[in-house]
């Protein structure tokens, strides 16, 4: 495979898992093969915009066939890293951490959650999901030992830096940020901000278009 | 105002909510004015990409002064709908409703709760920031009297199908979906899904290329 060697936008990178979690669906029903067509009214999106992004990993259509479904789907896996076995560990075990670990469709990504950590003795000992909540004293030789590859961060902000340069030192390769504060570490580290906000801003700007345009409707 | 005539990429729009979490970081800073190479620089994009975007709009710039950092901001806001007080409910109490209704970036961002339902005895009557946690069974009247824009639906997937379309038929303008599964509603409704698990496999992609490159290295 060439794919690696080429720089692929971010945009496009963007619109993997989506494609991913399409084609997973057809799959589950039963579609074996599809044009970019279809795949494109389906999923919104021009055919040319599909037959683009591909093209950025070589491409997989076959002309006048169209997508296998099921080696796309492998494909863009593979391409995500979903087959690398990559393990997680949890930060935090509050109302979002706990959120997050009872969220099954991480592990339908192959994502293994192996520890979760807190502070509050509260919490400490208790089980979610079969993992026993653990001391943020073990964090430590736990990650020594372990060596989980994803760190999800799930507690209050002005904790994380100093977690997340512990965890970076300590040799995690990636932080799944949830603290809505950007992060600059040294080291060589994967970093994913998560900003829920932003979609709730998309949202609001999908219903401000539709409130302007059923006004101008009504004006005509 | 020009730019609600104009059909605008979801891409673009998709960035709006960056340019101004950044702008409202500059405007924190005390930075006045910015020029598109310096915002550029600092959010990881190019000049270019932000003078086409701003363009949709009607441009926001000045040749040779760059943008006024709260000019900017405000006009971003507005395009994206921050000043109109929509108001939220949120569907479900349990840990995920818990972490998102005591998000305060919901609030400063101009979305005000006013409601959280569950349909569990045990969370029912407790308060969640000072909002009683109503019965569903009171749903439907608090809809018809308060009118909320956006609900939030944190609850398990199987119940979601039944219960969007009811409160699109109530009047609620945007459904925040995190359940998982698209929904096919009928009525005028925006929605925008929310889908944790692409930002993990965003994560994924990024650390795989990095073990590629550093790997790649080792045999030079």
């Amino acid at each position: 495979m060439t794919y690696n060697d080429k720089k692929v936008s971010i945009a496009v990178i963007r619109r993997l898992p989506r494609y991913y979690r399409y084609l997973g669906e057809l799959l589950k029903n039963d579609v074996t093969r599809i044009s970019s067509k279809e795949l494109s009214e389906r999923m919104g999106v021009t055919a040319s915009q599909i037959r683009q992004d591909l093209n950025c990993f070589g491409g997989f259509g076959q002309q006048g066939y169209g997508y296998n479904v099921e080696y796309l789907y492998k494909e863009i896996g593979n391409i995500l890293g979903l087959y690398n076995g990559y393990t997680t560990i949890m930060i935090g075990a509050g109302h979002l951490g706990h959120a997050l670990a009872n969220h099954s469709s991480f592990e339908k990504r192959g994502f293994k959650l192996i520890g979760i950590f807190d502070i509050d003795k509260e919490v400490i000992g208790k089980q979610i999901r079969g993992i026993t909540v653990m001391d943020m004293k073990e964090l430590d030789s736990f990650v020594k030992t372990h060596k989980p590859d994803i760190a999800i961060l799930a507690i209050p902000k002005e904790s994380v830096p100093e977690v997340a340069q512990a965890l970076v030192d300590l040799g995690v390769k990636g932080l799944w940020n949830f603290s809505y504060i950007d992060l600059h570490l040294s080291g060589d580290v994967a970093i994913e901000n998560v900003h829920l906000s932003d979609s709730l801003m998309t949202l609001s700007y999908k219903i401000t278009q539709k409130q302007y345009k059923n006004k101008n409707k009504e004006m005509l």
